[in-house]
């Protein structure tokens, strides 16, 4: 080895590498990143960079599998059996919220980028399956007297797609954790309006 | 002219590439198709098609434009004055969720291909804004006895968001524009669930 490289653990290189990566990809966009921008950050070698992670795509690819353990981590918190599965619901969409605002990168990676390219869809859509899955039990167990006809499933596509829409304007700074989470449990339970004209 | 070149009109042999474009593309994402198979689906040779469209990129950016003006112009026919604001916001759920049923390869392009790719985000975003804007007035003007802390633009996003998720499902032929269309206004008005356990 050269004088002057820091020989850091292989482990800790790996996580300080994606940390970069994620930071760029979050600034930049996708197309716009370039593996050299990515190594400045790093403080790293462009051939190490390579070397590690192989190409851009390999990399956003693995950038995308860590942001989205992290987040799916994050949820492993809520199914605590000693809440109500209302309360459980709420908390399941603080953790939501309050992942995106402490990790606006993380989600600026997995939502605005890594959507929509078709290769990487499959990871996003996984993560937004197991969402899905959870809101509808929470959803089901917390309904006293459920219609025949109520379809749990697909109230959840329309809450959770209503929780992404809402987080990307938490990650904009657009609008608080806080007042996000009212929002979106005042819409599962009594909708947007209280009551309407005429009534 | 070569003979047996059709000689069509530019506009309608401008309509058909684009039409077989939005196919194409519909059907294998962005990156996986080529210009020789939207020439093959319009029936007409690859560098007719680059002479009218100069890339793959300006072809689908062209496509986008004209799914988006299609799909914008179907809700003109929303602000009927006649019709209660609440009416009103069951018409323009019912116009949005009746255009994806009937243009499912408009939908696919504009909200699976274009998302995402940061140079086509742009023009999403500008027809959701107008959706996002239309829905906060009509949210509005049907609520009573508005809180003084009602965010109209911000449940609108998240009814927006909804309305897209849910979409996505019509698309997909997992549910039924009706079905769908009762989904939303319900949630909207009332919240997802009725009764809640313990109430």
């Amino acid at each position: 080895m050269a004088g002057g490289t820091k020989r850091l653990p292989r482990a800790v290189r790996e996580q300080q590498m994606l940390d970069a990566a994620v930071e760029v990809f979050s600034e930049r966009g996708f197309h716009e990143t370039s593996m050299d921008v990515i190594a400045q950050r790093a403080e790293i070698s462009k051939p190490m960079l390579y070397l590690y992670y192989g190409s851009k795509d390999e990399l956003f690819a693995a950038c995308i599998q860590r942001e989205g353990q992290r987040f799916a981590e994050a949820f492993t918190i809520v199914g605590d059996p000693h809440l109500a599965p209302r309360e459980q619901l709420r908390k399941a969409i603080e953790v939501f919220l309050g992942f995106v605002a402490e990790n606006r990168s993380s989600w600026m990676v997995l939502y605005r980028q890594a959507v929509g390219q078709q290769v990487f869809m499959g990871q996003v859509q996984s993560t937004r399956d197991r969402l899905i899955e959870l809101t509808a039990g929470l959803l089901e167990h917390s309904t006293r007297e459920p219609m025949p006809d109520q379809d749990f499933h697909m109230m959840a596509v329309a809450l959770v797609g209503a929780g992404e829409a809402v987080a990307d304007r938490v990650a904009g700074g657009e609008v608080t954790p806080d007042f996000a989470v009212d929002l979106l449990e005042s819409l599962a339970w009594r909708g947007l309006s209280g009551k309407k004209k005429g009534e």
